[in-house]
């Protein structure tokens, strides 16, 4: 079904889900605006709550050296106030409902999300509207702001995971990179950024052809787009139609070269973490349902190879884990450890052997069949949750502009062959591998 | 309700949740079995998945010194196989169906839970129950996963807001006391505790009496407690009848003595995690409600007066909230921040200076009706989620005997008044204070 209405937004059911009753669990509808701002909402049935993202396709990729963090700074500076309200009249409307409401900052996005009753919807859309598009970025608060930022910048510093995931990032990509540098920036830029230079990345990014809006839960899709027009129609932003989209999206990038490399940080810490990474594979590769069931199998649980290597046979370590992330134009695996310093050398030994094993035979039928059964499993009962069906919706949207149905993702999965799971296993895991230390010397 | 089936097993209907379009939404049945095991459910319209959580009356503080860490310990062993599955049967059968599968540890329980599609709830029942009744606990598996828990505890030595928490309940209850020591034991506790200790302990308060199973989301009842009966008993689990309940439960316990203190933990972190806490209120006083209330006003959201202070008005922290925990016999309240070293001094200052105020004057009409939107916006948000409901469930069964209706609750939140949060304010924000403080010297 598709409709042009008089006011020239495109709508359409993308797809219906039916459960084994008949009855309808699940509609999903799509609008786009005349200003390219495009809304996604999932209706669920029996659901009294609905959850709400603004996806804005800007992260720190899209940054330079001199605006390193400044994604991650301007998520903090819209909840700082707008011209009608303040950062307290902001925090004090949400709270007041008992609603859930924060953002994060990726590489390559910004969401800003909310979960409230079904009732409290129009004021969650309402407040998400204003922020967005009616942020002051005053400088006494890009001030404040700045010193909250260095805190959490040493918080991140604090932890242990963090400061190995951003060291393989920068082996990976190198420290000159957007792609290689972590997210938040550094003390140093952040120190550095000026009010213009953020309201001039506020300006550039935040248009209605670069966001989408996700919207699941108990709701009407009519009546969330007559809200969302209104909300982030107020301050004359969808007529803001020129800003240019990111350069991901325009242009065709070249794939970014990956590592090899080794690293190791020195920190005075009780336990070593390290990463074992390998280039993976772009968000938009076919091979990554393959490459999903083989991370499944590999690490996805306490039944994969590496939890029973590494920690049930052998005690080597409480955290065992693997992991693949995806890109525009790159992506990463890996295998993520965390143990006592004397243990080092073994589970490096023993996750290695794991990799090698794997690259050479990839899997067996029985761990295909766990896998897939793992996978859409954990799919499905994440489907209850109105938070992540939100999430997918807005994530799926912005960066491959359409969403899958849930059969047909499930049908993907279960479509997966060993041969297929062999070749991407080999592949991948024949790669030059990236090392990231961090713990005593 | 009430029936007793000729099993000797009592059945009461504890009460029905009605929505405002007269539909029933929720069926909460609680069963007694003739051994005192005790199995609560809450039917939930309209789900697909169900949560299961069995829950023992056993932590930490039921530990001596030679047993210190034994409840967590154990939590682990239960997964290392019964007379009847390996460790790898345990962790196949659930990944195979996308389960989430876990277990913790407390002060006073030990819960393990999962998360099914509601055709594999019995599959979930039929584990759990193998593993909490036949658990083999053989000398090797003791000694592997003694180096896994190990390498958790210097896991959470690297945590600074587990190291400052852990340096808190110290300060106020003794590092002698069962309450003040860490959950997971020491390096030295650990290293010490022998297999015969550990089947001891398994022994002594794994008993049907100090057990609560709690299931919510797609289920029968009835069927239920038959896959239970089927499940829990095939060891003989369920004719054991003479364990002892913990102490805690059987003897009038005196109030633990809490504070005043102050202690520092030297880390070279690059934040100051610090926590000033006050000694609190036990499970069972009624003016908990009001606690919550006054928590909430103080450092409950963003717009809490700790969370405008500390940072949207001063930028001196990221992180900083306030909590309140109970026990059986005490309870503590708390503020926790991270900060920059150089701003730990103002920090305190303001920090100390709003729990003066809000001793002298507790909070005005507004936040009062705030922090009642917010906590019961928050407790509806939470019921769509058979997890939250499983745990709300069994917790409550286990630490207070009952399970209050959600009307019930919602009652007793709506019904607090001004004069009761400043009376609570008064009384426990005037208690000397414990400070603890973990960072660079």
């Amino acid at each position: 079904m598709q409709a042009r209405a008089s006011s020239g937004a495109i709508t359409r059911t993308v797809h219906t889900v039916t459960g084994a009753d008949g009855l309808v669990v699940s509609h999903v509808r799509r609008t786009r605006l005349p200003s390219g701002l495009r809304i996604v909402t999932e209706q669920m049935a029996g659901a009294r709550s609905a959850s709400i993202g603004v996806w804005v396709g800007v992260g720190s990729r899209d940054e330079r050296a001199t605006t390193h963090g400044a994604s991650h700074f301007l998520e903090h500076l819209l909840f700082k106030g707008t011209t009608e309200r303040s950062a307290l009249d902001i925090s004090i409307e949400l709270d007041a409902v008992g609603g859930e409401f924060n953002a994060f900052t990726a590489k390559e996005y910004t969401c800003f999300h909310a979960r409230v009753l079904s009732d409290d919807l129009p004021l969650a859309v309402d407040v998400l509207g204003d922020m967005i598009t009616g942020s002051v970025i005053a400088t006494h608060d890009v001030d404040a702001e700045r010193d909250v930022i260095l805190d959490e910048i040493a918080m991140h510093d604090d932890d242990p995971d963090d400061v190995v995931q951003n060291l393989l990032a920068e082996l990976a990509w190198g420290a000159d990179s957007a792609l290689g540098r972590p997210i938040a920036g550094t003390t140093g830029s952040i120190e550095a950024m000026t009010p213009a230079q953020i309201k001039r990345f506020y300006r550039r990014h935040y248009a209605p052809s670069n966001t989408v809006i996700s919207v699941a839960g108990a709701l009407d899709h009519a009546a969330v787009v007559r809200a969302v027009k209104k909300a982030f129609g107020r301050h004359g932003w969808l007529e803001t139609q020129a800003a240019p989209a990111p350069a991901r999206t325009t242009t065709a990038r070249r794939r970014p070269k990956v590592g090899p490399g080794e690293g190791r940080v020195d920190r005075p810490f009780e336990q070593v973490n390290l990463v074992i990474g390998r280039e993976g594979l772009t968000r938009d590769d076919d091979r990554r349902y393959a490459l999903g069931v083989l991370n499944t199998a590999l690490g996805g649980g306490t039944s994969s190879r590496l939890f029973q290597e590494v920690r049930e046979l052998r005690g080597l370590a409480y955290s065992v884990y693997s992991f693949a992330s995806h890109y525009a134009d790159s992506g990463l695996v890996g295998v993520a450890v965390g143990c006592l310093p004397d243990r080092t050398d073994e589970v490096l030994a023993v996750v290695r052997d794991q990799l090698r094993l794997i690259a050479a035979d990839g899997i067996t039928e029985e761990e295909l069949s766990r896998g897939k059964g793992q996978l859409v499993g954990g799919m499905i009962l994440g489907l209850e949750d109105s938070g992540s069906r939100m999430m997918r919706l807005g994530k799926n949207e912005l960066v491959n502009g359409e969403v899958l149905g849930i059969d047909e993702v499930i049908a993907r999965i279960e479509a997966v062959t060993l041969d297929e799971v062999r070749e991407v296993a080999a592949e991948v895991f024949g790669r030059p591998e990236l090392l990231a230390l961090v713990g005593p010397a």
